[in-house]
């Protein structure tokens, strides 16, 4: 079932749309899973692919619908009248995806769209669902789930989930409620099927579970998953009565942008976006942090400004040399930090500790480095003067990067800002401008500058 | 259920430890996750850690095995028989939880605890995964898992399942094979419950199936699971034949290390580290980069000794800003290529269209950092010459860096070599050289120097 998109069978669509095969374009399509479809269609310009979402009925178009970026979704539904956006899409998801369909929406379509939806009890649960912020475990979840009383028997249980089955589309786990509702736990199937007809729920459920109340951080969904293992997670309101369930695979794409969110801020971007964003948008999240670096560089030129260099001219040929050091050991040290916060795995270490440890990892590396560039330099033939200078001043700087990248995300995290901060923009350019104060300070004691 | 562990917490376990209180240990943790005693017994020291260990018995004690860290886990598993690691524990965990403990021991015990192994057809199937390398999807699957033949009946069907489940302690997704084992599809618990008991499974399975070869790469089945929000998926031989599955919480570690390596590598360290690990290994990890920064910077220094910057002197005050400006742009474009590599959504633009864009993106960032340069540097009091020739300098350097930072991901990424390192020490340390030259070139031209 594996499928790569290619330009020869993008093409070969678009000829196909062009000759109005439509019927041998399905049979071809019919073995594609939707997340293809879907792919497919965003690559299609906007009227090839409306057309082509249209060759699709019901349940597959509403699943591919799901799939579909914010751009050929607005294409798709554009087209289509409310009742139909409602009969033919939104009754055929789970209520997760009907509700960020949904959201997505013009206000006005939204509460159209709404009023045609026939199944009363699905509308209540989008519309339930509509009032969760969308960072929240209660904009993560979906209504759909099978939950059996402790009070009943094995038998009643099978009956009753049978019922509740043709609600729901996949079956992850069986919750385990009382009379009003509370989540008590949850049944496997395993001990379901390898238990007698009357034994009572409440002697074979397992009482041990996880849940999350509806307004929890998503990412602390996120953390909480991914550390136990969990498949699927529960949902209480304030009373912990069951409303919902969170599924792995919408917290994967959580994880990837936070990790992805990481990532950015490490690398200078400030906001979200990909390689296939517009130019406008691509210089905006860029542009931020450029400034600031601007605005770096020039403090740096002024600070390298007070200092009367001419008579050491040499000196000035090692700034970038120790304003990229200093940048470099910065970023390391808040990366590690950084990483470790977001994992978890920081262990119970004290700042002080954590800075003792820093200061060992920089008294090493600078030892090493220091030394290098003193041999390199002296062996290039710069002044002693000169090799010394330098030498002693890249180890001040990389001793001061280090602590400063150590202590800056530790700080953020105490005062609950986010850490990774520490590795952008602001953080690092005033490393470097400190640096570059440094450098020249001890070229001041050393040379009289 | 949710816990968090605390130095106070930490303390009051090893007084209770050192009053031999164990009674009482037994109970108060018998309410946490196997996760979180695992984390406690992390810890505590190696004599403590390993009394905690062995207050529990069989099932929760192999799956708090599981959970603990290399370290730990050697420190109690050393204590312990052959015959005790075989019966205590191996045979109380899935077969992929033992491969993973078993490939851990030294060759000897390995053969000896194997050997112990009751169970002949689990022993069977550890040897079986053991000789999968790790970072295969062979290396990831477990082979316990329900399977039905295609021609059963509903009713049969149940009755085998209640078997197999005896062996299986989480049913994910049923599988449907043929009297070969070839996979066909799989049975959805819903279709199981809702079909009359007398309907055969191959009139209700879905033949939809995604598989791997057990030889497949672990990012390929990152991959294949992510884009179709998978939570399991089977594993089949060169024949096709069902031989195990892959569950989506072993892979969400795939996916997290896959983010972090490249998180690294944008961060300048060259191997997996957490902040947990000794100065030794810190200062391993990082070295590398900070000596190929080094080279850069003494390489800088000679590029700014060529040229004759006495009369110009304001020139070197900027050298840090070009040097840091053509970094900064240079690693935004490459992360936005290695991110769009990562997760396969650069669509199917070619190396040309990318470059265009970049050029787009570049020219708009470079002519507001220059125009402010100018403005900025003319107002602070510099001679308009060095205005002039730091600001067309710096539009240079940010044109020839987005270019260069997206043109190398995307050729390493051709041949087949990790994109990812265009962010990292390399390839940032020619571009800082190349963009000191280009500037001090520019230099030359305008100032005669």
């Amino acid at each position: 079932m594996k499928f790569e998109l290619t330009k020869e069978f993008l093409q070969e669509i678009i000829d196909k749309i062009d000759r109005q095969e439509f019927e041998l374009i399905k049979t071809e399509l019919s073995e594609l899973h939707n997340v293809d479809i879907a792919e497919l269609i965003e690559e299609l310009d906007e009227e090839y692919g409306k057309i082509l979402f249209e060759l699709f009925e019901d349940e597959t178009s509403a699943e591919i619908l799901v799939e579909l970026d914010e751009e050929s979704r607005e294409a798709v539904l554009e087209d289509l009248s409310s009742q139909e956006i409602a009969e033919d899409l939104i009754e055929n998801l789970d209520s997760d995806d009907a509700a960020d369909i949904i959201a997505d929406l013009p206000s006005e379509k939204k509460v159209e769209v709404l009023s045609h939806i026939e199944d009363i009890e699905h509308a209540s649960d989008i519309v339930d669902l509509l009032s969760y912020p969308e960072n929240t475990a209660g904009g993560l979840m979906a209504k759909e789930l099978i939950k059996v009383n402790d009070e009943w028997a094995v038998l009643r249980c099978v009956r009753e989930m049978r019922k509740q089955a043709e609600e729901v589309d996949k079956v992850y786990t069986i919750y385990v409620v009382d009379d009003d509702d509370v989540l008590l736990g949850t049944l496997s199937l395993k001990k379901l099927l390898l238990s007698p007809e009357k034994t009572f729920i409440k002697n074979i459920y397992n009482e041990k579970v996880f849940s999350v109340k509806a307004n929890s951080d998503d990412e602390e969904v996120a953390n909480i998953m991914e550390k136990y293992d969990l498949i699927v997670l529960p949902v209480v309101d304030d009373l912990n009565r069951l409303i919902g369930r969170i599924t792995i695979d919408d917290v994967v794409d959580v994880m990837k942008e936070e990790a992805m969110e990481d990532y950015n801020k490490a690398s200078g971007i400030s906001e979200q976006v990909d390689a296939s964003d517009n130019i406008v948008t691509l210089t905006r999240a860029r542009l931020p942090w450029l400034l600031i670096g601007l605005m770096g560089g020039i403090m740096g030129a002024e600070v390298i400004g007070i200092f009367d260099i001419e008579n050491n001219i040499e000196l000035a040929f090692f700034t970038p040399l120790i304003a990229a050091m200093g940048g470099n050991v910065g970023v390391q040290s808040a990366a590690i930090i950084v990483q470790g916060l977001a994992s978890n795995n920081l262990g119970m270490d004290s700042l002080a500790q954590r800075l003792i440890k820093e200061l060992g990892v920089a008294l090493l590396n600078g030892i090493i480095c220091s030394g290098l560039i003193m041999i390199i330099t002296s062996l290039i033939g710069y002044p002693n003067s000169i090799s010394f200078t330098v030498s002693i001043s890249l180890m001040a700087v990389i001793i001061f990067a280090a602590l400063f990248g150590t202590f800056i995300p530790l700080v953020l995290d105490k005062y609950k800002i986010d850490p990774a901060l520490a590795t952008g923009p602001f953080i690092t350019t005033i490393n470097d401008v400190l640096g570059l104060f440094i450098y020249f300070m001890i070229g001041k004691l050393f040379l009289n500058l």
